[in-house]
């Protein structure tokens, strides 16, 4: 150690953009993350765990919502001078390694994949430069049924990790419909093109109305800025207005419009056969659009989509930082992507999935109350006699064959306030003491934590007054007793 | 994807010292980690979760075997010029997480972490550049019950996840122990004091009479080079070899052959006091020597170890790649290391734990039989014809919801062989089978593909024989029958 006393002190932070996450927090996504992974196995799809390294080639250009190659990624020369980068999805990996082990993998290759993914981009709050993905893909097929399937699974999902039917739904949308719409547009490719599908994408925050402004001169905004408009006539926007407002009151009727949106253009006639397809195969399953519903509205940022997208959407509200009430919104999102195996084989192998946001999915939990946001402490055995250690390690070898999270205290025994203060931080439900008293009596005394705290809080209620929070009991009983309390508290 | 076309296509490949993980192994890693982590947190250990990324400065240059500085660290610089890095073990980013929330962390800090870490190394067979690890660690307190503990929960959970007592033994030495030995011989730091600690690793490999010559002039190796010695005289040598051959029949016995090598050593002194309360506090709790020894051989390379040190050797014999039998060797190690948080605080905190090698250990799973390889395949029901896909997807739907897991088949239905084989490759139990005359009918086939693989092997046996490998069964029985086959192959 004489070296690094020279050297001045390192700052023990993580990085900007990164942070620790802590017992409870690693345990509710843990065990988030297995309801999530025992659906996606029922449904057939087998796990993989690619390298969070990938090179930068293989990554490509397709980082959601940048432009500029390479940029967003965490990347490095390697020895070779090669760049490796870390992994921003696990959608391109999953192209990689298709590519890679085509000739060993089954066709259709169902895949689930969970873990962290990194953004190099500016952190903010809330806003993390690593965070967790759980992703279902189908490679290998072109059968609408397989993005039924992703629809359904999704839904299933929801339900298991504990979102109600009724406060979800996932809204299905087509690529080709939307292309088919421009075709009929006569806008091609191009900054125009572009404008329009900014545009669309505000139809939720502006409406009807709204988008019909910002297609044509533009508009004034809430904050009283005039935000130009794309300069479309009104007979010119008809068709994006058409194809926005097409939702009906049954898949049948949106399909109409959706027909009648897309006129004589073959992409979107195509695109609305597939949602055809897509929404008979849910009903004969029987997802109703109270789970799972056709809406013209869902755009989905990324550019690599092809056919079909999907979002699902939290809709019970929740208070925003001002305390008005809103809707929770997107908790995961996906879609067909056909080219991104192409990249690497030159042949086309149609694939499609979704990508369920972790953090958000755990934060909507939390607030719906769905996370107890606790874990269990564990029974702590406090130390009145530091002579006495090997006695009360015997006693929590005892707790833990029995199954009961347990642990001597390990501190400075000296001040016995400190220990149950432990106690109290780590959550313990039980602290077990034993002096000198006790060892020759043959007893201990056990201390119920959580009735205590209830007693400090209100101790005028009777049932707690008949119950004492600490009593003594023979050693040879005290697993049992333990055993009764932190029973009682877990159910 | 226009832009996409004008580049040469990417190659498919990890980047080298990388590899992906399917199926199986994903689910059979997951299996044994939550086993570890459930021995964990029942010894009272709380999840920490640390981000991948550091600072490079918060690290240090206590990369494990690597003298320089920031080498074997995959590091690149950040948008405001600072380094980061990708972490190399999970010990490192502890003491940076105790030393950043050390005031909201209760005192002893017990956390397991399990994930990836990364070395910028050279790869080789069986050597990757990312690898999981499993670590168990308490922080603040010096008491060598924190020590004996973390020895206690080594030993459990090598038998938890299914290593017999008996094929392991958990080794225990002391640093200072060695510290009061080369106190004892003179030699301080420097040149020759490396040259001796190398020499003591080799004592496994090359004996007592080994370690003699490359203490005094050298040895000629069984490949016929001559390895140079050290150059001390035998009168020199003598305390290392008295020290390395200290182990004795009982804890005692080596106690006491510690306390005469280590003379009038203070350190030396302290080193074998402390085995010894490790040694009192483990025979209490019934850890005997069958399970937990003292083993002066153990050195482990890590430059931070400031005391105890730990190693779990499983002592069943597999057989190496030339096929002669050796033992498997090491699967966890770990120590006593007081000094690293105080590289951030200026202040001592003592800390001491155990990092498991997690390939390592899953491979000696596999080796001992313990691990069957197999995720059991989904059901795959089969489409003889395509306009029945929603009925087909009827049927999954009912399986999932049994709990089975399930799947339509979803490649091109065509050619029906291509079904089975795709259900053979997915390990499939059994496949469903129903084409017009069976829907008429409402009847279905169910296709025992287990037992039809078994008759196809040995079609003579009578058992087999009188078991049909495929039947016809009514539509409304099909969940039934299909859980009565899978769940005779699960159990």
């Amino acid at each position: 150690m004489a070296k690094q006393k020279k050297q001045p002190r390192p700052k023990a932070i993580t990085p900007k953009g990164f942070r620790d996450y802590f017992g409870a927090e690693v345990d509710e996504r843990k065990r988030m993350l297995d309801q999530i992974a025992a659906v996606y196995h029922r449904y057939g799809f087998d796990a993989l765990e690619s390298s969070a390294v990938e090179t930068v080639e293989a990554l490509g250009k397709f980082l959601p919502d940048v432009d500029r190659p390479n940029e967003g990624v965490f990347a490095w020369q390697d020895d070779d001078d090669s760049w490796l980068a870390l992994r921003y999805d696990l959608t391109a990996p999953l192209a990689r390694v298709y590519a890679q082990h085509r000739n060993d993998l089954p066709t259709p290759y169902r895949r689930y994949a969970m873990g962290p993914v990194w953004r190099n981009e500016k952190p903010g709050p809330g806003r993390f430069r690593q965070f967790y993905q759980c992703d279902a893909d189908t490679v290998g097929t072109a059968s609408m049924a397989a993005d039924a399937e992703i629809c359904a699974l999704l839904a299933d999902t929801l339900e298991t990790v504990g979102i109600p039917r009724g406060d979800y739904v996932v809204r299905v949308n087509n690529r080709k419909v939307l292309n088919g719409v421009l075709e009929v547009m006569g806008v091609d490719e191009g900054p125009t093109r572009d404008a329009v599908l900014r545009t669309i994408d505000k139809f939720d925050k502006v409406g009807e109305a709204g988008v019909r402004e910002l297609l044509g001169n533009g508009r004034l905004d809430a904050s009283g800025a005039y935000i130009d408009g794309v300069g479309l006539s009104e007979e010119q926007a008809q068709p994006v207005l058409a194809f926005l407002t097409s939702k009906g009151k049954t898949a049948d009727k949106t399909l109409a419009n959706l027909r009648a949106a897309v006129g004589d253009s073959a992409i979107g006639a195509e695109g609305v056969t597939e949602l055809n397809e897509i929404a008979t195969l849910l009903a004969a399953q029987g997802y109703g659009p109270d789970r799972i519903v056709i809406d013209p509205s869902v755009v989905r940022g990324l550019g690599y989509y092809t056919g079909p997208v999907f979002e699902a959407e939290l809709t019970f509200e929740i208070l925003d930082e001002k305390g008005r009430p809103r809707q929770f919104g997107s908790v995961a999102g996906g879609g067909r992507y056909d080219d991104l195996v192409r990249r690497f084989t030159g042949q086309a192998v149609p694939a499609t999935g979704v990508s369920i946001g972790v953090d958000r999915l755990l934060a909507a939990l939390r607030a719906k109350g769905r996370m107890d946001g606790e874990t269990v402490g564990p029974v702590v055995v406090t130390v009145m006699d530091k002579s006495r250690l090997a006695e009360y390690q015997e006693m929590v070898g005892e707790l833990r064959q029995a199954g009961i999270r347990a642990e001597v205290y390990l501190g400075n025994p000296k001040n016995f306030g400190n220990q149950l203060k432990y106690a109290d931080k780590r959550g313990s439900p039980v602290a077990i003491i034993a002096g000198s008293d006790e060892f020759e009596a043959g007893k201990v005394q056990i201390k119920d934590l959580v009735l205590g705290a209830k007693i400090a809080e209100n101790a005028t209620l009777e049932e707690w007054k008949e119950r004492p929070s600490q009593f003594e009991c023979d050693r040879a009983d005290m697993v049992a007793k333990v055993r009764e309390i932190v029973e009682g508290y877990d159910g």
